[in-house]
């Protein structure tokens, strides 16, 4: 790869059409962004492989505007500073998570929320505010907006810190948004790579007691070892909701499709929450709203974070030496790995090395 | 009614059987509950009369317990009062709501939270602590403990007090629990005995924009006298929900049954709260959890209120000088105002007076 000057090309993993998310992505170049001097450009260190990655491949979401780079865990090296840039210079070690720019102007983005930026530009398949594509972290380099490009804090391993940057953030906002913490009990439903987070998390936090729930008790012992205090397996256990009905403050559900939402509720206690993450492509199921209404719960989503929200996780991170179960592989593996990924074999997180 | 002994007998409208609710209740005797020295007893003034009055009536959430009598906005003057008693004397004017009992060793009522206590005793149809049966105001009398007969400031009609007592606190509740209020705009769905209180409450509140949200708009006129700034009918304009689009930072739903709650949600902005109250029998509809993740929102339910709600939302009644849109019919009449409720008459609230 040549200096990055405006015009020329980046290399990395390109998808032409959904056939990509089958592990048919190719390697090639690709026209980044134009340079702006509030922009960064890095050498990708790391990228993690986050579900959200194959969905937008294969145009899960609707369309998606091929060709294509994805991956938004991104750790690097900077290697460019533009001249409005203040915050970091060549060198820095930074991460991208799945957000890389937002308008600053609207509610949201004026409440420094801008997780929720009505604008908001995803790190691979949006727009950026100057009218280019963005592109992801399944490549040699990146380009965007310094404002997003996050410094990693010393002596947090990169491939801990790139998947972070989305599915640990995912975790951690409503973790921190809804009180876990001392005195609070959390359950997270699905040992995935978001649910990990979340059991590692939640540990972290010095929550009272973290539970595992799961279909079965096939991943009973990683959940253990990630920090759940219990765990339930609600495909084997026909008593499951009764015996553990309210006993539990907060509940992280990291899974979609159709779940036992009245069931899940019922594990809640008096002004419990229930959080739903990720971006199903199917509605909630319908629920009763006895139980809201009796114990005064609330239903709630939570998408990604803000990058306060990351800034003090990986502060966490690094002070608790939280360690991400990740499994490191070279980045001109990618198409492999998405293969691996969707058989479920990730324990729990591929993180992509150059 | 003779001097209320332990033994003696009330007189009230009694329940028998399913038909009480079709204007069928019979003016007879029941047996109170027995008087406990941490009891009142009060000669009912007046008596509001809820939906939830009609819907255990015909036994709606499941079998009732015959005989039964309903009310549970009950105001009146307190005759007797238990030994242990040390905030209530003869002559006061009290208010009994939905609840007339608490466990107070639950974690809720421990959190001074007794509306959502886990054996909490509702007014009528319920069982005290001591296994005696609840019975509730359409009554010219009410016996129960002394701790949840609050008093009613002076100056406050009892007319108005009464429907307060269970209608106004349902929704003071979750109004002021989810900050309704100066830089809020609140919403609210359905024009009927709950939602009249909901605009005048959130008016009372000082809140930036309050709204109605209504299928038709033949109650268009009412929303705008009680407080709303505006006035949506979601049967009348296709365009409502793009037109209202993110408007809103908090929904109070008295609607049950099929409602659209995806297009609901679509009007709450950032971190905006829908509120279900009341106890629908169906439940509530499945619903894209996009708008969740998206924009932050919460679905929330929320049950009558605390005695500490209860006397703070008197309080503001009274300084704002609120007037809930009652009509008063003679305590005798009880089965004919049944009767015109279930048509739908009331505007918004009736109110029994002995």
């Amino acid at each position: 790869m040549g200096p990055s000057a405006n015009t020329s090309d980046f290399n990395g993993w390109v998808a032409h059409d959904p056939s990509a998310a089958e592990g048919k992505m190719e390697w090639g170049t690709y026209q980044p962004k134009a340079f702006e001097q509030t922009d960064i450009e890095m050498d990708i260190s790391h990228c993690g492989v986050c579900g959200s990655d194959i969905h937008t491949l294969r145009s899960g979401w609707g369309p998606s505007e091929y060709p294509l780079v994805v991956g938004h865990e991104i750790i690097g090296k900077v290697t460019r500073v533009g001249k409005d840039v203040k915050d970091l210079k060549v060198g820095d070690r930074v991460g991208v998570g799945a957000q890389s720019e937002c308008c600053e102007s609207c509610r949201p983005c004026k409440m420094q929320q801008e997780s929720n930026c009505s604008k908001m530009t995803m790190t691979y398949g949006g727009r950026h505010s100057n009218g280019d594509k963005s592109y992801g972290g399944y490549a040699k380099s990146w380009r965007g907006p310094a404002a997003f490009a996050i410094p990693i804090p010393e002596g947090l391993p990169s491939e801990f810190a790139a998947p972070l940057m989305c599915g640990g953030v995912t975790v951690y906002n409503p973790l921190i948004t809804y009180g876990a913490g001392p005195g609070k009990r959390v359950g997270v439903v699905g040992v995935g790579g978001l649910g990990h987070f979340a059991l590692l998390f939640a540990k972290a936090l010095g929550c009272d007691k973290v539970v595992a729930i799961s279909r079965s008790s096939s991943k009973k012992e990683d959940a253990l070892q990630l920090g759940a205090d219990e765990f339930i397996a609600t495909g084997e256990d026909p008593e499951w909701t009764t015996k553990n009905a309210s006993s539990l403050d907060l509940i992280i559900s990291t899974v979609s499709g159709s779940f036992p939402l009245d069931q899940y509720l019922n594990l809640l206690d008096v002004n419990g929450t229930f959080v739903q993450l990720g971006a199903p492509d199917d509605p909630l199921p319908s629920f009763s709203p006895f139980s809201l209404i009796l114990r005064n719960l609330k239903i709630a989503g939570s998408l990604i974070g803000t990058r306060q929200h990351i800034q003090d996780m990986l502060e966490l991170a690094k002070k608790t030496e939280l360690k991400a179960w990740v499994q490191v592989r070279p980045m001109e593996e990618a198409n492999q790995v998405l293969i691996d990924f969707e058989k479920g074999l990730p324990r729990y997180r591929y993180v992509l090395k150059n």
